[in-house]
């Protein structure tokens, strides 16, 4: 579909603000060279004669931004996860992480493993705009943008920078892990479609002070943002501060080499355990944070959303695979409602029966995978004109039962109920990308 | 398949205690009259001559046991969990629960939606063994138990009292609650195949003491074990004391009249926040707790699963639909992986980086899921020699990638990324009741 001037119809599902969802009951969204034109309930004079994709009473929502997730780690999702014998991190990294991750030197198993998680990730509402962790190896990330720039996919890719504290021969030295950047870098920043690179130093642990150093540099000679993790575990803080004493929190780590939005923008995945010299950075640097909810809870924290996005800060939704089960923002959602039910909880309420409620809406967590994820890549995430038409159709005939259920309900549904069969047609910059019926 | 002597053949996974998990790489588990026989990796000498149904490189695990559900729920499953505007389990009830149920009275409606319910509890590893909750119609509950007998299920079904505090004429006078139940048991006591009644106080607040003390005599009187919910929530167990301002604790409601196993077994859902006398009342009465961790995270709180089964309470585990997101045990038990991670991180941890972890393991929850509730119902949940054969038999193929994954991790990765297609085959008592290539 060259022609990008259409409209789509159906039941239209946004949250342009955090505590507001909109249902749009059979309503029409208008594309305008790829731009969204607006929700209209009945097609205004100047659009009449546009091509009018008929989804009536199917569900048509923003696409989702996923905003932390390892690619290299999607063949063992749902695997190490539960840590049968109460193992530690360390021995998910060795027995898991960097033995999968190491397999992408090898081209052929990086073109099944990358073509897989492509077609997978195809048939999720995660549209554009994913911010996706590759392996240290060039060729292979390349191998995967051009995967998903071919699949019509918009979004970062990154190398992952490690010089240290790494396994298996899973490691660069610093020389190389700089050059190997840089050069990918030249390759991949045109002719990958609306695929783009980000740098990605894995953490402080596996990156020299050299290598964090020299990747501030490429961050500003080439302009190109950054994202990382930061504040995900205590041991992992601890650690960090172990490494460099010198520092007073984890975020300076990244900061004192200008990887923590003060030249490029950052995007900072977790941050569940910030202090309070951390958190206002944040509010102040132009710096998202990626919440990762299942990988949370796995990992025995919950990220404080609501205080960040009240304080300001920039949040969107991750599906950290594997550190989180599998590739479903909508998934993402649900347990980011349970998470922080479970702070709630915890924390604030303690054993007061009455005590006000705190906890994430369906409204809440529609806006994080869509508008909140969004703002990193600039207007995408809802219908409002102006803004990137990415778009997602959901049929929820499959889960229909005997009953009519309202618009509110139907979408509850179809984010605890979906299965790839739900995604009926997937729209990105304008461009349907996927169409179920056609497949 | 009549023949209840023969030998399945596959990757044999099973708990036959707590903390242990054992994985029998392709063998043999021997069904001789509906009872097991034990596993053997070679056939002995007297059953050489047994059909073998071969199902080499699958999962044969025993049937899971499914300690509390809301089948009239099944219709609304996944919707009203996230509470869009922070409501509150009144309006849960009002808006979902009571109307939904409230349906059954009509047959027609029951006859659809619980063949529904039926059809697809078939293709999940519930085996036998469920206990589950109907509604206050008597002639749609003998419906339910008939078709679930017909699919060759075993387990407990129990018509619902509510004689107070229920909406939308859905509630029974005294007198009505206790006759229609006792109709109700001499109806369905036999002829039902493998399905029995069982009596079901909804709970406390919508059961009149008259209604208490007359399911009291009638459990004693027809010897028929009983299930309701205790401790659940922190208003629940205020709303309790606030009618029974004599008691010292909610378990004392259902205790003084003979309904917390001291006359008859008792299953109690929940049990999220026992005081010190209803703790120990569990830990000496024969009473079964089942444990609900989606339905727990969805209404802010983790049952101390761990405390209790150190302390000799028997516990298994239940999906609690709609009170949890779906029929799926598998997913029942990750969830309390999460909840047991998510109860000790912001209790016992705190902000100790190296606070000895204590949450649940894959063991212990594949354990909670088939031996610790079929405690309940007699040797049920393991295949030791003398248990009942209650098998599933798990076809992994399509969750497979590109690398050899041991056991372990093929076992974890169904655990999370089962679908129906998934259950090859399922076996009740000995008896073959699904065959996935054959429907």
């Amino acid at each position: 579909m060259r022609d990008k001037n259409y409209a789509i119809k159906g039941i239209v599902v946004h949250t342009p603000e955090f505590e507001t969802i909109e249902y749009h009951d059979n309503s029409y969204v208008v594309c305008i060279d790829g731009e969204c034109a607006g929700i209209f309930s009945e097609l205004p004079e100047q659009y009449k004669d546009l091509k009018v994709y008929d989804y009536t009473d199917k569900f048509i929502i923003p696409g989702m931004c996923d905003m932390h997730l390892h690619a290299p780690q999607y063949g063992f999702r749902g695997i190490g996860m539960l840590i049968d014998d109460k193992s530690s991190w360390e021995t998910w990294f060795e027995r898991y992480s960097f033995p999968e991750e190491n397999r992408y030197k090898d081209l052929e198993y990086a073109n099944l493993a990358y073509q897989r998680f492509t077609d997978d990730i195809v048939k999720t509402t995660t549209t554009t705009r994913a911010s996706i962790y590759a392996t240290i190896h060039r060729p292979a990330t390349e191998l995967l943008m051009r995967k998903l720039a071919d699949a019509g996919f918009a979004g970062y890719v990154g190398k992952l920078n490690m010089d240290r504290n790494s396994h298996y021969g899973y490691q660069e030295t610093t020389q190389e892990s700089l050059e190997e950047t840089e050069r990918w870098i030249n390759e991949t920043s045109e002719g990958y479609g609306y695929i783009k690179p980000i740098l990605t130093p894995r953490y402080t642990p596996t990156c020299t002070d050299e290598c964090m150093e020299g990747l501030g540099k490429l961050a500003v000679k080439y302009n190109v943002p950054v994202q990382s993790h930061l504040s995900e575990g205590l041991d992992e803080i601890e650690w960090v501060k172990s490494m460099k004493p010198e520092i007073e929190c984890y975020g300076d780590a990244y900061d004192m080499y200008g990887l923590l939005g003060t030249t490029v923008p950052s995007l900072m995945a977790h941050v569940v355990y910030p202090v309070e010299k951390e958190y206002e950075m944040l509010k102040t640097r132009n710096v998202t944070v990626a919440h990762c909810p299942s990988s949370n809870m796995g990992s025995c924290g919950v990220a404080r959303v609501l205080d960040m996005v009240g304080d300001g800060i920039k949040v969107g939704l991750g599906t950290d695979v594997a550190g989180g089960p599998n590739l479903s923002l909508m998934r993402a959602m649900t347990d980011a409602v349970y998470a922080s039910k479970m702070r709630w909880a915890f924390t604030e309420r303690k054993d007061d029966p009455y005590y006000p409620r705190r906890i994430l809406t369906v409204a809440n967590v529609f806006y994080l995978a869509t508008m909140g994820g969004g703002q990193f890549f600039g207007k995408v995430g809802c219908f409002l004109p102006g803004y990137e038409f990415d778009a997602v159709v959901l049929d929820d005939t499959k889960l229909k039962d005997f009953v009519d259920r309202p618009l509110r309900d139907r979408m509850q549904r179809i984010l605890w109920w979906h299965t790839p069969e739900t995604i009926e047609a997937k729209f990105i910059k304008g461009t349907m990308v996927y169409d179920r019926d056609r497949q």
